[in-house]
């Protein structure tokens, strides 16, 4: 094995090969032991609620306020005077509309690249990512989300691959690369019964020393001199409102809050440490237009803030980054009746709502008539669908209806639009949006982001708060294509109309 | 004409009635001459864009980057260390979706009050406004718009009607409480052939020595020893984008920078002054689902604000707070094509836009066929659309259109979805959300505006910097009704069905 001193030397010489397993650094490299002062972090820990809009997180605070009866920890932050506030551009190398690979991978290695990808540019090139220079600068490192371990999100501060699809070989590379702490889901990617390979992964964590855990049971009671992975489901963990809501019956996973509280306990161990938590499915709840889902996910966002401002105040030198690594959806409680007045009452339906559309979908397609397809979406949701209205949704249902928008083609985006009627919250898509996102810091090294900031810079500071030089190669943004005379959907079909 | 120490007596002793000119201050009541140093501010300045959504605000910045070759100023100015930024809760008494008349009237009285109203209580009580206190203590105060002068957003700081609608009241009450400078539209609110009541509020105004001006070139040769009326248009200024596209022919205007310039030359003779600059018109794009119309005014509101930072680099005791009164539609630019990599190319379509939606549907409604419909649409858009599309659309147009959720039916709402097939920008509904609102803050007195703040806080901090000790009595807000078990369109027809 590679000292660090080595391994970061070796960053100095290695080749520019489209295949290299390491980019040239473009800056000399070096190792100079960080200050531990007020002013520089020796814990990291950077929250992301994925695919969180501006109006997620309004609608998630009126909820809180609604059955908690206290705003989010995120708002109540802001109020804080030492806190620091900043928007960020998160935009990928291909497209002002960023994917989570890219976008985590702009945090993981300094470095815009094109959507689809981890740490690998346009032509190929193997970037360095944070989770090596931190590793080599003797930082212990967690990943820790509601989604599969090895999706876009954590996998791009410690991953290199072609595609975020590549789960196996992102599973993989974590074991070479040695992360500390990983917990969530995706069992398949590393289970020998599902592997393309065969390869018994979690075994081979296990040779090396790890923790391997399977059930919450076992996460209460992992060692603190081993580095752990714990997998707590097949794919993504469930939705909490699955988990919680009473109609589906899917298993129950540790939430969220338990395992960053877990990480944090082991990880707090270590000299220095950087611990990226992702409230993951927040991002999946907007993709499929589900209020009512995303907004119980970034609820459990917020407890998880709550257990790193804990550890905090025991550990002031930590350093707290909480963002998104983009908007999705963009979606909004919109004002419903005259002035606006029934806003508030739809809103509170979300409480009658008791499974994701997902786990709602299943049920509705398999109804045998107009009648129990309406009996089945009352029951989960608190929603009587009229029939006209019954008879808009269905084709899309079926995968067969078209709607005004391309954005909004799709079963899921039609029941978002038909369930708006019941909440007042609604989506402009199924997809992403370009929106720039907040950010929030406290701690030592918050100052560094103030204002208005690239997703780039964070890779700078937190390399920098190692007492790291590092960087990767830059690539060049596509500035776009030359606007086209006109966008044409179906030009031969508009000439014979 | 009572003298200020007369009228701020007056508050004190003010009995609460219904029908009160004046509510009773919570508070004691006296002037303090305000500090004249680097802590308070001379001049406010309050910067509104109407209906801004956060994804709006991106949309205008890479509008800007592709147009301008610059960001917005709205984002160049977060990264000045001196700039604070807020998150505001814009919530009105009766719903957590505002509308403009409630949103302003709490900063211009300190009160969240019903919908629909402005500066008057649930019960009919009337507050004492923003440009009542101030004026007594001294402060010249002008209103500068892209709607009706008369319109909720610049009522809100200085007129206490029933309802919003009643712009003739709003104009009467500009004149009797001599607001100093008024540039905007709206005409027929001051014209006696327009007037229920065929008053001639123009030649009274004229009477008590307002500069009364219809005119660019009025505007240019306005004396600066005189308050100032300057009406442009009969209604709402005309759309940016229907001004400068080429295709409607509507009237040219000045522009809301030029507008801001010249009401800045006036008030900046006396010695203390406030100024609510609204670019109103990016809620009225946004209520269209008009991203085309919306980003230039965007634009021609950021021009604005360059107007007041010229100033305040020559006045630093100046103080800028740039806000929006609610988010509408919740705009985004969404993901499109494989990776998204259309969505740049989808964006750059707006350049190809000529005209605003509702002068487009001027148009299209008159078209005799399929064939010049689609012709009309390509013309103003660049956008060829397909039969099948046009076939869904057609119905909304001709008012008989049935959508997925009921805040996309109409006719622009169909637009709008239709449109963000070609531009890729799709919204909510056409209605306002509930979300938060970003507020910057810059000069003397920003400290006030850091972290989180309530919308009420805006008046007691402007009245503070006046150091005029006032408070307008608060009504409780409406905590919502108790959910029902089941929102429901039409029972009696599921229950049939």
């Amino acid at each position: 094995m590679k000292t660090r001193r080595a391994f970061l030397q070796s960053l100095a010489a290695a080749p520019v090969l489209g295949g290299a397993c390491v980019a040239r650094p473009s800056a000399s490299v070096g190792v100079r032991p960080a200050p531990i002062g007020t002013g520089t972090p020796r814990h990291i820990i950077h929250l992301v609620a994925d695919g969180m809009s501006s109006g997620i997180l309004t609608c998630a605070n009126h909820y809180s306020r609604l059955t908690r009866h206290r705003p989010l920890t995120w708002f109540e932050l802001t109020r804080r005077p030492e806190l620091r506030m900043a928007f960020m551009d998160v935009r990928s190398q291909s497209s002002w509309v960023t994917d989570s690979s890219a976008s985590s991978s702009a945090w993981g290695s300094g470095v815009r690249i094109p959507n689809g990808k981890v740490n690998q540019t346009s032509s190929g090139g193997k970037l360095v990512t944070l989770y090596e220079v931190l590793g080599a600068a003797g930082w212990q490192r967690g990943l820790v989300t509601t989604t599969e371990v090895t999706h876009a999100t954590p996998a791009g501060f410690a991953a290199c691959v072609k595609s975020r699809a590549d789960g196996e070989d992102i599973a993989l590379q974590y074991l070479e690369r040695r992360v500390d702490v990983m917990l969530g889901g995706g069992r398949k990617h590393f289970a020998k019964e599902s592997r393309r390979d065969k390869r018994d992964l979690r075994g081979d964590f296990r040779s090396r020393g790890y923790a391997v855990m399977d059930t919450p049971g076992d996460l209460a009671s992992a060692p603190f001199d081993a580095p752990w992975l714990g997998i707590f489901a097949g794919g993504h963990l469930p939705y909490v409102i699955d988990q919680f809501g009473g109609i589906s019956k899917v298993e129950t996973v540790p939430q969220l809050a338990a395992m960053t509280r877990a990480a944090l306990r082991r990880l707090g161990q270590a000299e220095r440490f950087v611990l990226q938590v992702e409230g993951g499915r927040v991002d999946m709840g907007c993709h499929n237009d589900d209020a009512a889902a995303a907004i119980r996910e970034m609820i459990a966002f917020d407890e998880a803030i709550d257990v790193c401002l804990g550890f905090q105040r025991e550990h002031p030198d930590t350093l707290l980054v909480i963002t998104t690594d983009h908007a999705t959806g963009n979606p909004g409680l919109n004002g419903i009746g005259d002035n606006y007045e029934k806003s508030n009452q739809a809103f509170r339906n979300l409480l009658s709502i008791r499974q994701s559309i997902p786990e709602l979908g299943k049920r509705l397609v398999l109804a045998e008539d107009a009648g129990q397809f309406a009996a089945r979406l009352f029951e989960s949701t608190g929603y009587m669908i009229a029939p006209r209205r019954r008879e808009l949704v269905e084709p899309f249902l079926k995968k067969k209806g078209y709607a005004l928008f391309d954005g909004l083609n799709s079963d899921v985006g039609a029941m978002g639009q038909v369930l708006a009627n019941h909440t007042g919250i609604s989506f402009t898509s199924t997809q992403h949006t370009s929106d720039h996102v907040p950010l929030l810091a406290l701690g030592p090294g918050a100052d560094a982001f103030s204002g208005f900031i690239e997703n780039t810079e964070v890779f700078e500071r937190y390399v920098g708060f190692a007492g790291v030089r590092f960087r990767n190669p830059q690539e060049s943004l596509v500035a776009g294509v030359d606007p086209e005379p006109g966008s044409a959907e179906n030009v031969a079909e508009y000439l014979l109309g």
